[in-house]
């Protein structure tokens, strides 16, 4: 089915990692998916119409299909694979811990949880050096408004539009992003706010500056208008991933923790997507120079090799249950496995300067090459974002900035343009009118330059739908 | 600081499993106890004078605490180790995945997950044939509860009084035991009822089969008066787990089912912890004879070596999301090494017949022991289970029924009999007024009849505070 002159992922007469002929890959994948069909539900699609791509290996930067084709993994999954696939020091500890104590009961001491605690607060910004672990993001999320909300004594929430916070149902209600529609019981505690996002600006700006500043004002003045007293927390995405890259102007942040401090409103940096590498620093807040008082994360700490989560918790907010039981647990929380992976992870990621590439390869390769290709394709209308953590906003008028696919949908030309991709061995993350470039923290630079090389093909797709 | 003349779990000259001395083992354990009590948030708990034990390692039916002490472990931490510690076959189950392929996004189809859902599928009752998977029993319930409000378009939850869902938002707001009480925000959607539980009977029922007419009688009212259009889902644990071990009467599931289909609401098991083996059968809803629509699972399906949780979904409710898409996921679906531990789990526990050995301890050794022991003490009010899931009510006085520690606290006799307990070599659950016997379904005769042994020692305590 796959006839072209592209070489780059061909494999068909090579091994797929892990198997001893691609036939018998074929077979094992032919199998999975069949059986996947049959007994799996699957997240955020509908069922009977979804036919999804066998994974049957991975490593590095690339992952093998059910063909037996090799990918260049643009996607890190859903962005948590930060130290690539495989990773030979994140399999040896979780290998190691599987034959001495895979897990222990949250109520107990394990010598992994407190390690993992220990490198995570070492990391972290301020004075966030406790640790409550979880099992995924969107529990974190949970979590740390909990614990804001028992802290202060409020109720409310704020939380951006364009944010994706996760899928339980408090995660999903102040989640800004069309995921959350369906789930809508009424905002229950939530109030959404405009985040600055000047290419689509809700303040009517026309520079960075502009936005920043009006962006600042505005939630001043919804602060104002919902009752400082009644505000728990504002829980944002440092840097809005999912639902599109956005990274904030330089003095947003230090003006949203100056209106918390202002009104004893708990903040929650919400890391999840772009914390441990992903922006090029350890946590993307470090580059805004100020701390949360709870930041969620997951995803990167171990790259999801073993499902984690996790709050960091600042002086402040650990005090109030010092002598006060924290209202929450969960059975797998800072379970030994995961937090093995996580000792692994973090270990080999400051040893192997694996921050420090995603840093440099944002600034060198795909920060450059994605301006360059945006301004080759009138498609692409903007290229933003940090280290390897990039979208390319996709319109077909570069004027009206018209979205290539509508807000909560997908469109014909984004369809094509994935099937191109993956035909030539590229796997990105399609999101609404967006491209989303996340490959691995590890990628070397000449897997990025292939990466923007097979865009640049795919992108003439976009341009032809342009007006 | 422990030189009495038992036995059972003298370990001091002997060998930690994985440690080369005992006096390595303790300084291991020193260390993680120091980084534990500076960096680590725990659950549920006060974190200022919370002292927690370490444990430095785990077999079969056994943890070791930080002074390399050996203790039977009638916890299974917190009910998860079904197949008890370290089992070889699920430890090399998740050894070769991790070297294979250790994660791979929800969207992309992954052999483990496929097999796993298999094997699940062909054990959950009636036509469960489709499994969502999740990262635990919270994540479970709250997408059960998600797939109810979707497919029958309602919003309202019954719940029950002495209920344990999970601590999310909405999980907890369905529990029905005190750990709501401080996340209680009203009841959002939430309604709870009486379920049956004869000790102490919210219908003045004297004999079990006036407990389960009533208590149907009184499901059947809330249902009336509350509106059965406006009600989704009916969610119960098939045997209260944490709330107090309480199997339901033999008809009342059956009861349950019949109100549910005249009314069109949809029925949730909740066998987070009583399922996959736990009450002697695969799922404890099997004993009754019916099927609910959806039924939640987490800690036994791979006994928590890796963090997996899931629901199954009857044929009636995955054909609503067919052509709709379900509004709700999460990166770790189907984690591919939480799934290689499920389809190792299984497929030991079939091959092994440990579902049976559960059974069968809790048909020879248990039930019978623990009915002796309830004869014996003045303080046992009751002596109740199923399988390798037991409950002792303790009480001051036998007929007031008064409980030995408050419903939502504890009490020194209780905290005294924890602490012999463990001195002696035995970890049970003590949950307000209860001693929790929930062993690994892999627990021998022997093992079973030495920890009867040490509660028949340790209950003298409860008795001198009898009245």
């Amino acid at each position: 089915m796959d006839d072209q002159q592209d070489v780059s992922r061909r494999t068909a007469e090579e091994q797929v990692p892990g198997f001893g002929s691609v036939e018998e890959a074929r077979s094992s994948a032919s199998r999975a998916y069949e059986l996947d069909r049959k007994h799996v539900f699957h997240s955020w699609v509908a069922q009977g119409a979804f036919k999804p791509m066998v994974v049957t290996a991975a490593q590095g930067s690339h992952v093998w299909d059910g063909n037996g084709d090799r990918l260049l993994d643009f996607s890190s999954q859903l962005v948590n694979t930060n130290i690539g696939h495989q990773h030979p020091r994140v399999v040896a500890g979780i290998v190691e811990q599987a034959q001495r104590l895979a897990t222990i009961a949250p109520h107990h001491v394990n010598d992994q949880r407190s390690e993992a605690a220990r490198l995570i607060a070492e990391r972290t910004p301020g004075d966030l050096d406790k640790v409550f672990f979880t099992n995924s993001g969107a529990e974190a999320v949970e979590h740390a408004i909990r614990m804001a909300r028992v802290h202060t004594g409020r109720n409310k929430i704020l939380s951006r539009y364009r944010s994706y916070h996760g899928a339980t149902a408090l995660a999903i209600n102040v989640t800004g992003d069309p995921r959350r529609w369906a789930n809508d019981r009424g905002t229950e505690g939530t109030t959404h706010f405009f985040g600055p996002f000047l290419y689509r600006s809700a303040f009517h700006a026309t520079t960075e500056a502009e936005e920043e500043q009006r962006a600042l004002q505005h939630l001043q003045q919804v602060i104002e208008l919902e009752g400082p007293g009644t505000i728990a927390a504002i829980i944002l995405e440092t840097i809005p991933g999912g639902p599109g890259i956005i990274p904030p102007p330089p003095g947003y942040l230090r003006g949203v923790r100056e209106l918390c401090d202002l009104h004893g409103i708990v903040m929650i940096a919400d890391e999840v997507m772009c914390g441990f590498g992903r922006s090029g620093h350890w946590f993307a807040i470090d580059e805004s120079g100020v701390a949360p008082d709870l930041l969620a994360f997951a995803k990167g700490v171990n790259s999801g090799y073993v499902p984690l989560g996790g709050v960091a918790i600042s002086a402040r907010v650990a005090e109030t249950f010092e002598e006060r039981p924290y209202p929450g647990g969960l059975t797998y929380s800072g379970h030994p496995l995961a937090c093995a992976a996580a000792v692994a992870t973090i270990t080999a990621m400051a040893d192997e300067g694996i921050v420090e590439n995603a840093r440099r390869i944002g600034e060198t390769v795909l920060g450059p090459g994605l301006a360059e290709i945006a301004a080759r394709h009138p498609c692409v209308g903007e290229a933003r974002g940090r280290g390897v953590f990039w979208a390319l906003e996709l319109v077909t008028d570069a004027t009206t900035r018209e979205p290539l696919a509508p807000y909560a949908g997908t469109s014909a030309a984004m369809a094509e343009m994935m099937a191109e991709c993956k035909r030539q061995g590229l796997l990105p993350l399609m999101v609404s009118n967006r491209i989303h470039c996340a490959p691995p923290c590890t990628i070397t630079a000449d897997e990025a330059r292939e990466g923007l090389r097979i865009l640049d093909e795919v992108l003439k797709i976009g341009d032809s739908y342009t007006v």
